[in-house]
């Protein structure tokens, strides 16, 4: 599915955008930039940075430079062209990331299904357009486009959109694996035990005797009913081993206020 | 909505990720931005940039800096760690961002409803904190947190992962804006008041002074760090109701403990 996407910057002027963007592509596990520019020196300046670069060298050395948008598409089946809809009248419709995701991962699915070749000429590649960072997409560079989105943003009265390149790459990838990387190995991070009920009915049990031995039942009774402080604990036993230290606490406290206690009623009996 | 969520960026180093995470702040509406570093120059750099910058301005002459971390979210109830994390063995759950988020989003229309005042005592606020490029967020730092989110990246076997702080924030804020601004979704109950972060110290200090004094720091040192410690904190201060009871409970414990030491010292003296 990842492998038929395709990122395509057009007119990008500011290398560290260009590596910025394909470093978003590397951690949503996407592979084919393309950078379309007539002028050399920024794809090269970010070339030259990505040897370096830990985050986007790989990306980066895969990624290909083109004079014109027509050369860089013309492999591509769809063609979706980002947008920050601002003052440019725009005659057709955009649609809400969110909802042209959806769309998009159809398509991406669907070419998945039928076995496409990478690279063919049937039109199973899709491009994702983002535009220069002042300008965004040229008119002609719309026209290529056969479905328009754009990232809603927060817009008060009268203010310029636009958002910056590497994080509109990174937003758009973001939602386009939202919903999982399917096969792929997504890092997971290790989830800790839960205690279990029986274990937080012991520290139930343990925190109750605290209450009694220390002297706050007494004064608390209503903080002291054993609903209200099973309460409290459900909330300490996210984890197993924060459970016994909870218990290993209150065990201590109890047994130091029964020796404390032991050691006046001996010293008294004296 | 969007007025109660403050980022933090924990020791940041670099004035454009911190002018970028601004940009992405005021791209998506959100304008509570506080940097925890106790070197001023990458802030003031950052502010340098901004009164020039036309994207960000707005949020970063906004923005504050700390000296720490407890003291920039002082009054900050939720408090959620976001983590990228490979080798490090976080021995907590973390959610996926489009999961937390619903969390997130809950306790922000929970809390608006209920018509908290911004900056009160009564944890209203959310904080959401993103550590510093290199490293992330320190163990310290994540012992403040009672929920953490990563960003689900895509994995290749034995790949460092970590994302561009810029694109990191524009990410998160995206996810949390996502289903619409005005936040259409409806709650059945105003919730309690969450127990701000300034209340939570003062607890942590009563539970470390309990162990201290019961003798269980000295059995097990490991578990009696202050960031240990904090962790569990984090989990009691749900509710200011419930974190009054706990402190009302350890100081009861305390003053038992101490009183029967002072009866045993008088005692003796005798």
């Amino acid at each position: 599915m990842r492998a038929r996407l395709t990122v395509v910057l057009v007119g990008a002027r500011n290398p560290q955008n260009i590596g910025s963007a394909a470093r978003a592509m590397q951690d949503f596990g996407f592979h084919d930039l393309r950078v379309v520019n007539e002028f050399a020196p920024p794809f090269e300046a970010a070339m030259l940075e990505a040897t370096s670069a830990v985050g986007a060298g790989e990306v980066m050395r895969a990624a290909r430079r083109y004079d014109n948008l027509h050369e860089a598409i013309a492999d591509c089946g769809l063609v979706v062209g980002t947008t920050a809809i601002g003052g440019r009248g725009l005659t057709r419709p955009v649609m809400a990331l969110k909802d042209a995701a959806e769309s998009l991962l159809e398509e991406l699915h669907t070419v998945g299904q039928v076995g496409e070749a990478p690279g063919g000429t049937s039109g199973g590649r899709v491009a994702l357009l983002f535009g220069s960072e002042k300008t965004g997409l040229s008119n002609e560079a719309l026209s290529f486009c056969s479905l328009l989105l754009t990232i809603p943003m927060f817009a008060p009265e009268g203010r310029h959109l636009s958002m910056n390149l590497g994080q509109s790459v990174a937003v758009c990838l973001y939602e386009l694996t939202r919903g999982g990387f399917e096969g792929a190995r997504v890092w997971a991070a290790p989830q800790p035990h839960r205690a279990t009920v029986e274990v937080r009915e012991r520290l139930l049990r343990l925190l109750l005797d605290a209450m009694q031995r220390s002297g706050y039942a007494r004064r608390f009774p209503a903080n002291a009913r054993p609903n209200i402080v099973r309460q409290l604990v459900a909330q300490l036993g996210q984890t197993g081993e924060e459970a016994a230290t909870w218990m290993g606490f209150l065990r201590t406290v109890t047994r130091q206020m029964n020796e404390d206690d032991s050691e006046i009623s001996s010293d008294r009996a004296d």
